[in-house]
């Protein structure tokens, strides 16, 4: 199964290094990173990545959209959001983490369909669409192919779950454990909701 | 104050960008990206990231030295580790994740100093040198400007601990509500040293 991560400038660094960590330990799953354009994209933490071109995914993949502050400018950007439909539209899954799912919402992939974000910006990220069905008390929301996660570490538990949902839950605890990481892996438990 | 993460190939996404995300939230640090050759060095988990040399890194900065598969080759390389001791010997402080302290042990920095690394690999590193303290209950380890810590995820408390000693522990609770992080601030909880 290929795992495309989507990048963009100032994207949140973690948001797409958590999740990158735990699907690299899945012999099942191959890694790759892509961009709109392709070429270098640097992260909001400084971090500048080699990325492809869209162009050059195949269908049927797995996209991880992550969030951050590039987020604020991409929602307005129609090229973007219409190229980000349709890889949404042709892919098995599609995750988000944090502010990813305005992108999401923004594009209407999202519509009818629930869905989480970050607990800080969640007042903004439900102004990017009315038609998604925002959950605001999880950790992170799995609603057929779509997966949204809330803030930055959320991606790397929604992560674990998503392994847990394709591959077994053994599968995810193992590789919790190898990454000495405390999974919580109850989609519903929020510590950050009421903050 | 200067915040450098030295990669090079085959080094573990999350031990460098766990603390990256970290250390991005704080406003009186700066973050660079590293390699001994500078270039693009690419990660286990398929991540190309564009680093400066050594050669162009200040005097008196923070280091932080990931773990990952590409210490097991490092750990025989007399010129990598001759530069990494002249590094950790200049540095304000010294931090490593994972089996990161392979490397600063082997180069003799941690010589009569308190570490961890990885639990997983602990008994390897235990070989990389015995004059290390190697302490293995511990989620990290701070020793005077030495900040060990234990697997992958654990580099994350770490760096939540880092900022605790260097600017008070409510930014670090701050930064880790931020990024919706239940940090386990006790550097001798260790959920993973009897696996």
């Amino acid at each position: 199964m290929k795992i495309n991560i989507l990048l963009f400038d100032k994207f949140e660094t973690l948001d797409a290094f958590g999740p990158a960590e735990i699907f690299g330990k899945v012999q099942e799953f191959e890694l790759d990173y892509f961009s709109v354009e392709g070429g270098i994209v640097t992260s909001s933490q400084n971090v500048s990545i080699v990325t492809k071109p869209i162009t050059e995914s195949k269908e049927d993949c797995v996209w991880l959209i992550p969030g951050g502050e590039g987020t604020r400018c991409l929602v307005h950007d129609e090229d973007f959001l219409l190229k980000l439909k349709q890889l949404a539209q042709k892919s098995k899954f599609c995750l988000s983490v944090c502010t990813g799912a305005a992108l999401l919402a923004k594009c209407g992939v999202l519509d009818g369909i629930r869905a989480t974000s970050n607990k800080r910006a969640f007042d903004w990220v439900k102004t990017t669409s009315q038609k998604t069905l925002w959950v605001k008390k999880a950790r992170w929301v799995a609603a057929g192919k779509f997966y949204t996660s809330s803030g930055v570490s959320a991606g790397m538990d929604m992560a674990l779950g998503f392994v847990s949902d394709i591959l077994g839950k053994n599968k995810a605890n193992e590789i919790a454990k190898r990454i000495e990481y405390v999974w919580n892996d109850d989609p519903e438990k929020d510590d950050f909701s009421e903050n």
